[in-house]
């Protein structure tokens, strides 16, 4: 099981029940302990060697969970008040041996990146819904975070 | 845009913003019209050609959308007191034409298939967390719902 150094990441193993017809996958309940609140539930696909990035919400916190494909998440600490201030880390996650939620609290810059084959779909489950004004993006070579995507 | 005669089934057409590195597609949030509470969201995943069928919830709304492959779920109303009892609806949902959220109150039998070569995905958020027994389920063949499924 990954972990995160990062201050405020979560991540959550998630059940997979399998079934010959196609597996019931979890991905949060209201009685999860990560649970907040709900405020939208989106999907994000990824096509293969695409990239998504960079990201950061200031109000907005993300789980998510990708059920079909496999995906890199960078996520980068820039936030003055945190002890993980500087930190960079990458994920890996998908099926079957990484399934898992991954909890991402405002403030940190992230994004993501297809490493499957086939196309890859990350669930957002958000606790506030899509709102223009409270995140801001970059460029995915932007020097202001020390990540190359090696495009 | 396809229309439902069974009380209380809501279908609302949802979002796909294109992207060239994948779309995002919109499936509910905390201000859309048909969204009461957020009790679970997890995913069921439906090889090429598996059924699953019957499942009938006596508290759970269900809120169902398709972002992988193409889904048939068929909807049988049995419920007493309901104007619409007796019929039977098939709705085929997915990408792109038909990238819909369905409601599917308490009360009504269904069960879907995949109709696409790809497995397809459904993705639910209910209003309530997953409760074994708040729910019924029937073989595919139970000759108390009116429906064949042609396996």
């Amino acid at each position: 099981m990954v972990n995160s150094n990062i201050e405020g990441i979560v991540l959550t193993k998630l059940k997979q029940i399998h079934d010959e017809r196609g597996s019931v996958l979890h991905m949060i309940r209201s009685d999860s302990k990560e649970f907040v609140k709900f405020g939208e539930c989106y999907f994000s696909e990824v096509l293969p060697k695409k990239i998504k990035a960079w990201k950061c919400h200031r109000l907005q916190t993300q789980n998510l969970a990708v059920p079909v494909g496999i995906i890199k998440i960078v996520i980068y600490d820039s936030r003055e008040n945190s002890n993980s201030k500087g930190l960079i880390e990458e994920f890996t996650i998908g099926r079957n041996h990484n399934y898992l939620r991954i909890k991402i609290p405002p403030g940190l810059w992230y994004g993501f990146s297809c490493l499957s084959n086939e196309k890859a779909l990350l669930v957002n489950c958000s606790d506030l819904p899509h709102d223009p004004n409270e995140s801001e993006t970059k460029e995915i070579n932007d020097p202001s975070i020390p990540y190359s995507w090696n495009v």
